[in-house]
């Protein structure tokens, strides 16, 4: 997505959602600002802004992150935003039933997203139904979500019975659309995207959390490739399965002359050019003996 | 309620829910001995722990208040849920419908309960509908979810179509009963009582309020007593009414020889036995001068 | 201060502190536009932005002001700074001393500050002492704090003794300034001008906020207009005293034949013109019966 | 430490300093308790308690954690305090030198932690001064130290001069010594512990962390175990760190017929029995492929 995109024009998401950029505080120069008040002389070595910012990432120095903010107006289910809404360091305004009819909208699965409980995982999906299967239990959602909002919608508008707004609406599924306004640094936001990105995240606020992702990436492709190499593709080992690779390695390494002159050896086929200094390649070797 | 019955027990609350206590860190003597070590001899002044508590609410010093922590056991509607959860303080942990399958029990209101849409207010309820329409509209409503229900209940359990249970559960309605601990601290936990028993809120979460406000008086009578003194029965006035105020006082302060006089002979007949020291009416009236 | 003053310059305060506006986010329209997603239908009574801006500081309808986001950078000694940081809800970054040799500046009173213990209150100051004996204070203190700091900076610069700046560093005095970049929303930062404005707060600090003030003031009047009637001079009765200011009134009340009316001939003489309607006057009357 | 040394008995940590249990809410059966409700059936598959927690702590299930608090009394120098305030999710009540005049006690650090700037690190310490040179720094410190509390108390307690107390204070070190309440949720009070426990921590700062960390150890050994093998003996490797890791083991593991097998064959050599199952090693080495 190019960086004049992202303004003003919304990400559509599922059926009738969306997640639209409002405005935001800062950018990646407020990020280096911030940092280099803290650190003061610090921050000298690194010799430049990038290598700031993938310094601050990788030692998890997370408050100059927190002086960047970014708002969304976003469109979801509201099984989605009980989701969104567990993380509480952002502010919310959500449209508020109470007050307003909501609009008879409503997101139905498509077929190839119906699918059985997962066999391995006590909280995942797992191969799609049949499609004959799939439409079958999709038209039944349909018509049982239909059926309630034709009624919602009955008693809300129709003046005789006019029910209050608030009684009316909690019949409504919890695939009802909802609207919010969300505000929340870039510290926060990245959590978010590494939780909700994850493929143990139900798939319908994957889909939301990777429409903010373009537009963070758009915003601040630094501070994105620093989080892909230091989250999103990072891997945490356990003390115990540091003690397994480490005896692995050791077997390995005792047969091999110069492990890092080798590894230099194959930096481009491994993908690293750039994304890691010869002296940090140095350095983690030296830490895994 | 006898301060024995509030453990172990649940209070019952609309027709499937409940509020239970579950566990708490301090008491009233927890909040003078977190006072006592902030304003140190400061506090000394206060003669007694009622006298202190009661101090540090009405001058709003509210850190004490946090070390004190309640844990309760809730079961509510989800539309109950969703306002509970807007206060962020608090920890949560509540049933997954993404790993569990949720029991056939959802919120049906009253016949009495079944009201008209406010006109005075954009969001509350008005007068209650003729008995007849209203059992019309609850018969309505039940029917409605029950056959959201029996749907869910076949898609999840039917072993042929094992309809993964985080798709199945979005018909659900925002009625749905779900459980969560909920752990808050007592500064926080007051505040949430304030709006939330407040008569603007929707009953629905009053009566959990309600509930709740049972325990915490159980628990600690005192802070109980200064919480209705100073924040649940106190009225800001702006300062515009404030001007209002002092207008009309002025006049009728002129007209009388010793206010502070005059207002002792009526402590009585005015309900202040104990509440409020001579000293604190002297220096009220001295104000509202 | 006028609106384009506040970009770009810093306000002095104290002897070598300042605040100085970096960034921003959002403004009063992106309060309306965060409340009229929340209320939706419910905002169209609010006639204009003036209107619901003053509708939300009312009713304490405070999520639209967490919309609204203003970063400063600060210069403060160590004392005021650990007032500040008490406040957990803003973001800062403040210079650290493990990292850097802080400069040689410490705050030291004016004379006219140096002032006896408050025999009233336990926590404040009172009448200021003899000039001379201030004088004499006054240069004890600030010979100290020369002194400790000459030894900090032999200690950290002398290239022979090189003391590791974190240990150096405790010798100095909590008047020590520091610096930090603080980002606050609006909500918040309302809640810190409250507490930090008040005539109990430390001098020190109170200077501080009140050169905050002045910038919340240029950049948002109508809502410093709000914020000032319904927080600043809007004043809060108990229960029990709002039973005393009930008894006077109601005396005074039936002694006059119509309050409202008298009160609308009086709307000049107690400063009301547009900071009351007609309505909010004759409802504030009512509840005062 | 045994459990019950716990209560009641303070730890002694620097020349005044101290941490003190004081108080708790839960153990290690309320976060079991929590997490069931949550994941219901999902929990089925951990079949005891300490497979559980070890399961919530791998997978950063966080919110069970937050159902347990802890609350400590410690008494500690400012700057290490003014470390510790920086985390804002507990609550505090620190004793306040407005209030108080605070005893003449502040920090002096022994001969032997009387170091150098580090040359490699912007923060750290390097080696020790030579004895003498530490003798006399110390010394200085102590002397300038004394001096500003000498006139700290003549000015406070002299009823002549009865400087005010928030005034009287601005001079006194940063290694005056403070004391305050601490209260703490689990998951909130392991992330300062490893953050504070970390060797870039300030030394000071550390030695109440290991302080902390007994108590912790001692109350719930379980949490503790599995904080060591996930949290504190856990490495991260980035993602350009993995493409290196992986090119390592992919030429190791071509020329081994079955790593499982032989990683099975080391177990307990590599120090693993009952720390990890026969499942999690065998996906583990499946994950490295």
């Amino acid at each position: 997505m190019a960086r004049n995109e992202i303004f003003g024009s919304k990400i559509d998401v599922l059926d009738y959602g969306f997640v639209r950029y409002v405005d935001s505080l800062g950018d990646e120069s407020a990020i280096v600002q911030a940092a280099r008040v803290s650190y003061g002389e610090g921050t000298m070595t690194a010799r430049d802004d990038r290598g700031l910012i993938r310094y601050l990432m990788r030692h998890h120095h997370n408050t100059p992150l927190e002086q960047v903010v970014l708002k969304l107006h976003v469109k979801a289910p509201i099984f989605v935003a009980r989701q969104w809404m567990r993380h509480r360091t952002g502010s919310f305004n959500e449209v508020s039933a109470r007050y307003s009819v909501l609009p008879s909208e409503f997101y139905v699965p498509q077929i190839e997203n119906i699918c059985h409980q997962s066999a391995d995982s006590k909280q995942g999906r797992g191969g799609a139904l049949a499609p004959m299967a799939a439409r079958t239990i999709r038209d039944e959602m349909e018509d049982d979500m239909r059926n309630v909002f034709d009624h919602y919608m009955e008693n809300t508008t129709d003046e005789t019975v006019n029910l209050a707004r608030e009684t009316a609406r909690i019949t409504l599924p919890l695939a009802t659309y909802t609207e919010f306004y969300w505000k929340i640094d870039l510290h926060n936001l990245l959590h978010f995207l590494r939780l909700r990105m994850d493929n143990h995240a139900q798939k319908e606020i994957r889909v939301y959390a990777e429409a903010i992702a373009r537009i963070v990436k758009a915003w601040m492709p630094v501070v994105w490739e620093a989080f892909e190499d230091y989250r999103l593709n990072a891997v945490t080992f356990s003390g115990p399965e540091m003690r397994v690779l480490y005896g692995l390695l050791v077997t390995f390494i005792e047969n091999q002359d110069d492990v890092a002159a080798y590894a230099e050896t194959k930096r481009d086929d491994w993908g690293l050019t750039d994304r890691i200094s010869k002296r940090e390649l140095r350095a983690f070797l030296e830490a895994l003996r």
